[in-house]
C-alpha cells in the first residue's frame, strides 16, 4: 500500500506492507490525516522511530468486531500493554511498554490502512465532518489541562504561543468558561496573521513584542516549544500560580528555574487527553457554549497522500497552521 | 553595635548603627543565629543585598508592645507591605514590596540587635532550647511542602540531597507519616557522613552512586541545588507524579524539561513555610510521633559573632551541616 514512512529520512513508498491486525485490533482505512509538530520531530529523529509516520486521523473500520465494522472512527494513539503497574492504575497513556501510533514502535496513519487496538476506537457522530474529526487528537490534548488544573471563570489565563496547539487551547478555554470576562483569556504570539485565528473567535490577542508580563496571571499555558517561552511564562504567572507546560524544548546555558521556588509556582506537564470530551465539544450544536470550532479556518493546506513529502514541508512552514492529508475519502 | 554585614564583601563591623524600630516593630536582642545556604548566596551577590546578613535566629524582645517584652521569640523573615493585591490575598510572603531579613532591603540577624515587625513574632515555648529554636525558619520551609502537596503514608517519597534542608525535610516527612512503611521514604545523597544523620533517625538512605532511579516514586523532593539533581528527580518520579523543588540552580546547555510533558509530571516550587507548625513540632513531647528532632546532632560548628567571618567559611565547607553564631545568650 501507499505510505509515508520515516527510515532515517521521510520517504513515500508505494509498496509498504499491508498492516496485519493482531488479536483485539481492527483494520482501518484512513480517510483524512493531520500533520503535527511531533511528526516534524520524528523527522529529526525523535524517539528513534522508524515506520509509517502520523497519528492524527479519521478513518473507517474495514475489519474488526461486527459492531465496529463500517463505522467512521478516530483512535487514541497510545497502545498500552495492559499488564504493567501503570496500566493497572489506569495510566495506560504512560505505560512504559506502550507503542504510540507513528511515534514509537507502531506504524502510524500516513498510509492507506492502519491497524489499531479496538479499545482505542471512538466513533465519530454524523454531525462531525472528517476535517473536524481529524482535530480530535490535538483537541483532546488541549482538553487534558482541564483534567489536571482547575481553571475558574475568574482566573486570568494567558496562553503563550500561536501555533496549532495554542489555537486549540484558547478555543477550549473559551468554551470551558463561557461566562468569563473578555480579559480573563489572552493569547500571546509572534505572528499577527496567526493571532487573527483567535481574534475571529472573540479571544483577546497580543503580539509578543507588545506583551509586558506582570506576574498577575493565575494560569499560564506554555505552548511555544521554546526556552524563551517558558522563561516568559515564569515572568507572567503570579506567585503561587500555575504554568501548564504543553510543549517541550531544550534550554540554553544558564536556564534558571529559581523563579519557580521564589514565587512557589506549580508547573504541570500535560500531554495526551480525553477523546470523548473532544468529540463531545465538536458534536455540540452550533451556538452552544460547549462547542469548539475546528476544521475550516484552521486548515491552511491540504495534499494527497502521494504528495506527503510536500505536506511535511508545508507543515514546517511557520506561516501554515494545520496541514491535512486526504488519503481515502 | 557589632554586626556581620555584606557591602560587596562580608565584613565584621563594631560600629554598625543601632536598629531603630519603626511603628509596629519590636527591637530584639539576638541570642543565637544560624548560617543558611542563602547567606552564602548573598555573599555571591544574591538580590544585590547590602546590610546586616542573616535571617535564622532566636532572640528576646527588648522594646515593643508590653505583652511581647522580655519574651523569647523567632520572627518570620518576610516583611510585607500590607497594602498590595498579594497582601490582600494573604500572600504576604510573595508581596512584591516586601523586605526580607538579611536578604532583601532589610537588615538581618547577624548582629547584636535587630528590628522586626511585631506581626512577624512567634513566641518560643520554654521546653524548646535556643539551639532548637534557631531551626524554626528552615524547619518551617520543610513543612511548607506539606501545605502544597498531599503526601499520604502509601506514597513512595524520595528526597534528593543530604544538606541542611534535606535533613530537615526527611525528618518532617517521617513525623508527618508515622505509620508509613520504612521503604516509603528514602534520602539520596553524595556524602556518607551526612546520610548518617538521617540513618540515626531511622530513615532509609542511599549513596547517590548506588541509586538507580526507576520512575516509581510518587513524590520526589529536590533539595540538591543542582541541575543534575533536578534531572535525577525527573528520572526518579513516576508518570503523573510530583517533584517538589526546594532549591534553585542554573542549568547548563541542553537542559531539557521534555520529561515533564511526556510523563505529565507536576513540579511544585516551595519556599518559606508555617512557623507555627515548626514550633509545634519542636514543642511536642519526646517520643511523640509529631516531634521533629533538631539542634544537637545537626549543629556541626559554633562561633561567637566576632568570629562571624570564620562561621561563613565553615558553613561553606561541605562537611559541615548547621553552623551557629552565639550572639547574646
Amino acid at each position: 500500500m501507499l505510505a509515508l514512512v520515516y527510515d532515517g529520512e521521510p520517504r513515500l513508498r508505494a509498496d509498504y506492507n499491508e498492516p496485519r491486525p493482531a488479536a483485539g485490533e481492527a483494520l482501518l482505512g484512513v480517510r483524512v490525516a493531520g500533520v503535527c509538530r511531533t511528526d516534524l520531530e520524528v523527522v529529526k529523529g525523535y524517539m528513534g522511530f522508524t515506520g509509517v509516520m502520523g497519528h492524527e486521523f479519521v478513518g473507517q473500520v474495514l475489519q474488526g468486531p461486527s459492531e465496529w465494522r463500517g463505522r467512521r472512527v478516530v483512535a487514541e494513539i497510545n497502545c498500552p500493554c495492559g499488564r504493567c503497574e501503570l496500566c493497572a492504575r489506569e495510566l495506560g497513556n504512560h505505560c512504559p511498554n506502550r507503542g504510540v501510533l507513528g511515534i514509537d514502535k507502531r506504524d502510524g496513519v500516513f498510509a492507506e490502512r492502519v491497524a489499531v487496538p479496538v479499545a482505542n476506537l471512538h466513533e465519530i457522530p454524523d454531525g462531525v465532518s472528517d476535517d473536524e474529526a481529524v482535530f480530535v487528537e490535538p483537541l483532546a490534548a488541549a482538553f487534558q489541562m482541564l483534567r489536571q488544573v482547575q481553571v475558574t471563570p475568574e482566573d486570568r489565563v494567558v496562553v503563550l504561543g500561536d501555533g496549532r496547539l495554542a489555537q486549540l487551547i484558547v478555543r477550549v478555554l473559551k468554551a470551558h468558561r463561557p461566562t468569563a470576562a473578555d480579559n480573563a483569556l489572552l493569547i500571546v504570539g509572534k505572528h499577527a496573521e496567526k493571532l487573527r485565528y483567535a481574534e475571529r473567535q472573540g479571544i483577546a490577542t497580543r503580539l509578543a513584542g507588545d506583551f509586558a508580563p506582570d506576574r498577575r496571571a493565575d494560569v499560564v499555558v506554555d505552548a511555544t516549544g521554546t526556552a524563551g517561552g517558558f522563561e516568559l511564562a515564569m515572568r507572567t504567572v503570579c506567585p503561587r500560580g500555575t504554568i501548564v507546560l504543553k510543549s517541550t524544548f531544550a534550554a540554553g546555558e544558564g536556564f534558571n528555574l529559581a523563579p519557580l521556588v521564589i514565587d512557589e509556582i506549580t508547573v504541570v506537564g500535560s500531554r495526551c487527553g480525553p477523546f470523548e470530551e473532544a468529540i463531545a465539544a465538536l458534536a455540540a450544536p452550533a451556538g452552544s457554549p460547549r462547542r469548539v470550532e475546528v476544521g475550516g479556518d484552521l486548515v491552511s493546506r491540504r495534499f494527497g497522500l502521494s504528495d506527503g513529502l510536500a505536506a511535511l514541508d508545508a507543515a514546517a512552514d511557520g506561516r501554515n497552521l494545520k496541514v491535512l492529508l486526504d488519503v481515502g475519502v
